[in-house]
């Protein structure tokens, strides 16, 4: 029988916010007590996970005094040396206290934005301390309710200008850190600014320097916009630009539900792994998802081997199903491996295309054998083509 | 009484396709008569609409000899001279035919991308002779509906190709055009390449002439991926890549509507003309819509005429709020001016922005004001603040 | 000028918890401190409010002992005596404590639903006194993430019963209340049991005292799942069930986002007002909106004041609309009197139906004229068509 | 290895229109030519499949006279004694003709309402001649785009008494044939009447017959209003309700895909294939789906039998989940069973329930163990845990 244990060579992470997750909702309290950092090292190092995150206030308090945040980050280091877990992303809080009810980097407030810039670059100088490589960003409450309330130009060039001045203060600094922009649709704000992964690419490219900023898409984010998470992973690959990447699950257009990996929309958590190992991506496979409210720690903990366990049977399957015969005959027929080469061949003119022959109608006709194809995917995923 | 008339100067454009379509969907045959393009030349220049557009198949039949395509092109011609109409835009038709089921620049067959292109050329040649300077590429046929069938990241290279032997051609050619691409997120195809304004815009930076290349989003199109349109449009301007845009209206995620304009998200389209008039965008206005299928030809004058008449009240009110000095005050309060200011002052370092003393808790009592001045904005929609 | 000023008789309600949301959300703590109930109701008398609606906890801390209860309701009372104010309608909070993260009258344990029947029958006979004559029941916590937890046969069995034992309780108590019960698709929990006003409706049918229990539909709600909220209360309308409706606004399929009424899709709350009104629906017009998070308590009034004010615009331009020949020309060209009509007269048989003539083909090139008439609505909601 | 060979007692069906759809989509063409209905019959019977379902209009074309509606109606009988095939549902087909655009049972024009039920009575006839039990409604153009253009309440009215004549035609003639009517939220129209399960089990209730008519759900039509699919089925159980059911698949709210059974949201696929089974649904197992427009002949067989292999996959994971004593254990801790037993047991009284002592803070905490029992079925669903 296969097995599913998750090793650190895997790169699985889990943030401190999600297995942390006490449980409030908009109409609920917490039904969890809040979980200790370095309890929750220890507990996913002994799941098998390689990495822990943290945004800077789910390690040290909002407001807390330099006595009690180096204590804090002192225990924190200290479990991460016991146990062997790296720290290989880190991120900053800028949506829980009510001063970013507007907003951070692109709050009308100028001293608000000011104020969020200071919040991020402590954290970045901890990032770099504690050896993290990458730095997210996730503008949650950069949006607006109202397009009369913000001029969305001014947002985005207030949004580059912030990111320019941070690229920078690392750059002189010389820290190994890349910044890695999350999209998301809407939810908390009405709509949310870089609302998916195409727009953050977009954006990115206006920056001073776009080269040290990617992305890091979130599955359920995508699907909020019923947008195609495998699509869009492939569009950042194609880009470079897939610096992270946010794993869990998700039910389509309705509130963030941040379910476990692998639950949710199914087949697309298949083909992304598909796409990930695939296309050689070696960054950390990072869950963003949060535990059912319904469920005590032996919940949490259940479903956060779940998410890794997923992981690893996805890319059983899809090794199974790149590897298997009749899917390659089927790749064939379906003409898939044509795309790889150009329309044009070097030599070519767009004079001799013009002057081609070519029957369309016959060509109409040509069935493409996608449903067979898919279907083999699918077979692949609930095992029933697994040799044994 | 203000006066609606639509006018050459406001630039209102419509398809062929549009003010065309005899009412076929997936579930019905046509109810309506096909449209002679010269009838509707002539119809659209008597309601006051300045432009036409058309995809080569709209204005002659696929697959017609030559001597019926010069026939129709010349009927075109004059029907163009004689209501003074212009055909500021020219698209084609990569999606009707069975040849293009699997897509046209991203068909697996390397073949049909080769009969894509020079279907594509032909009718940039006719664009240029119109006068056309702006060329659309919808790409409703770039996709998937597995992710078995099809390589994205090839995908999108074979797209990057077409798009560069595109703008070689017109570049060599002297033409004085430019391309647009047309996001779409699903419909027909089950996911579809660059399926948002983001997605476009970040795809076009990864050519061989991003200069020649911007985007032409439709209103509809971002409504079925939930987002909004206001957003995008704001991205597509400060990026400088607004070349054309699509007006009609969509009730949500749910099969392509395209209602006139004004019809589905009634405070979207507000908002959009609003941004429009407010930036400066001097494009055309262009209609894509279908007049619904329960109509007969009154009613597609019907509803094309009231494409036009919403933009113009639309456009009054927005110049009206902008107006009002009681919106005025209420921006200020709500320190939407804050927003152009940089957040650090030529001048300033980061030094001195860490050094700032703030009192946070305070500053997230701040009330923004944002419910005032968006309701401030609806009652000039309704006309309830008009001055009398 | 239009008097669009909120009285009494025009049955405006609204939520302590409505106004009095501080502001918290998934991503957020509170933004507003907590508003104090008396307070609430002299500033919503002050706006011109007729009613006041709570929950239990809305009005008593869950878990406070019998002398603070006793001094808060008093207190209550005496606000409402003294302001005039009435409280038509009372509900249970059944989702905040983590007791009821499972459900309420659903949940899997049995001493959970029992707990949850004594809260709502502690909570009726205080809103009898209090002289409540709707009883809403918003499920929230019914529901589940997976379709393994829970046997939704036997949930709603379970939900049955607890409606049955309430209808007889109140029955035997002579209390003048009815219940109406409150859909929603999702959010707090993946999937919530009547989803929909449909689904509430059927669900009705199965219940012992059926005559008893009917729906409170919510504006956004049903445009959570993408419905027609007009099409929803009609029905509701239809089978004499809308006992009670909760106005806000909402953009679609994403997050419950309780806007102020009047506020996301636009021209669905001006066609559901003109149904109210046409249809002579005479119960409350509760507003259930949360006040957005960025404002201070003045914009809470303001958002407050502005839902009533929408209405009221509203309801003038759906007169309008109705009143002006020109839309009962449209209405007649339309044949939408002609719906009224049996199909078979009385009198007539199946045998005289199916001997008739008809020109299908003829009837099927007639227009409808729903463009032309839909533009007359959009028009009167925008106040251009009003008299002067 | 399991057996996945569809066979008759399965009980699998297709309509006519399923395999025999040429590609024709609102932006392209044909890419299949008509399939023969005898071919059809011969094929599926090939392939496994019991019955065979189809609209008046896919065997007879609209207008065809008397002789060629008796040839094609023999050549179809011939084709099912010879295969063994039955036809266990028929429909009308009410959409298609211009004559349909504004509705048919309401429609604004009375003529076309009667023209309608005489369409339905005419194949009644014939359905009951070939031994069908199953009338299935699907009013896909019973709708609007504006509310303007119908009152929802009259049609309703006139929907219902549709169903009553026919209900009485039904009974009057002995016909051994039952009513089901299919919900779908929108597409064609922009919004539907009886848009989801609830609406029609809802509507059911005020007819003269409701014991006749009960529901035909379908899998991508919930899901296009991002309703669970496994919810709504478990309602119509519940009321009794469940006469056929549509199975396919949707990539949630978006166009209506109809992808074949097990592709789009296979979790819900395998539940709902596990509460049909479990709960002894003993009616169709019909498949309403498209085969993808890409694909010629050979597609569509594969895509015809992948949907009976994707059901027979899922039900035998579904026997494996439940037979799993882990599972069993895993849906003990949930306390899934507490769920059957009535809160209030025979001889209890309101009074005892009200005196009872409860211990709200420690129930809060107690797990429900949810994540774990949604992992095993999915690990049931990937083959990971099944006996080898």
């Amino acid at each position: 029988m296969t097995d599913y244990t998750p090793r650190p060579e895997h790169k699985f992470s889990f943030g401190l916010w999600t297995v942390g997750w006490p449980g409030n909702d908009p109409f609920g309290i917490a039904t969890r007590p809040a979980m200790d950092a370095v309890h929750a090292v220890e507990k996913l190092a002994e799941l098998g996970a390689w990495g822990v995150t943290f945004h800077d206030d789910d390690l040290v308090p909002f407001g807390a005094d330099d006595r009690e945040r180096d204590q804090r980050i002192q225990a924190f280091r200290k479990a991460l040396d016991t146990t062997g877990l790296v720290a290989p992303m880190v991120t900053t809080n800028l949506f829980t206290h009510p001063v970013f009810k507007d907003g951070a980097f692109t709050a009308n407030d100028r001293d608000v934005r000011r104020f969020a810039l200071r919040k991020v670059l402590r954290n970045i100088d901890l990032a770099a301390e504690l050896g993290a490589t990458t730095y997210v960003l996730w503008g949650g409450r950069e949006g607006a309710e109202s397009p009369a309330a913000k001029d969305v130009r001014d947002a985005l060039q207030r949004y580059a200008e912030a990111l320019d001045l941070l690229c920078a203060y690392v750059d002189e600094k010389g820290y190994a850190i890349r910044f890695a922009l999350e999209p998301k649709p809407n939810e908390p704000r009405g709509d949310i600014l870089l609302p998916t992964i195409g727009h953050a690419l977009a954006f990115i490219n206006q920056l001073a320097h776009p080269e040290m900023v990617g992305v890091n898409p979130e599955v359920g984010h995508e699907q909020m916009a019923g947008l195609s998470m495998v699509h869009g992973v492939a569009q950042a690959l194609w880009q470079g630009k897939l610096f992270h990447i946010d794993l869990n699950g998700q039910n389509g257009p309705r509130f963030d539900q941040d379910l476990r990996f692998g639950n949710g929309d199914v087949k697309t958590a298949f083909f992304l792994v598909d796409l990930l190992e695939h296309a050689g991506y070696d960054g950390p496979r990072h869950f963003d998802f949060k535990p059912a409210r319904t469920e005590d720690e032996d919940g949490v903990w259940a479903s956060a081997a779940a998410c890794m366990r997923n992981y690893l049977i996805f890319a059983e399957r899809a090794r199974a199903f790149r590897a298997d015969p009749e899917v390659a005959e089927a790749m064939s027929a379906a003409r898939v491996g044509q795309l790889a080469v150009p329309t044009l061949l070097p030599g070519e003119t767009l004079d001799d295309l013009r002057a081609e022959e070519f029957d369309a109608a016959a060509a109409g006709t040509r069935g493409m054998g996608y449903e067979r194809l898919d279907q083999l995917a699918l077979e692949h995923l609930f095992g029933v083509r697994r040799p044994r």
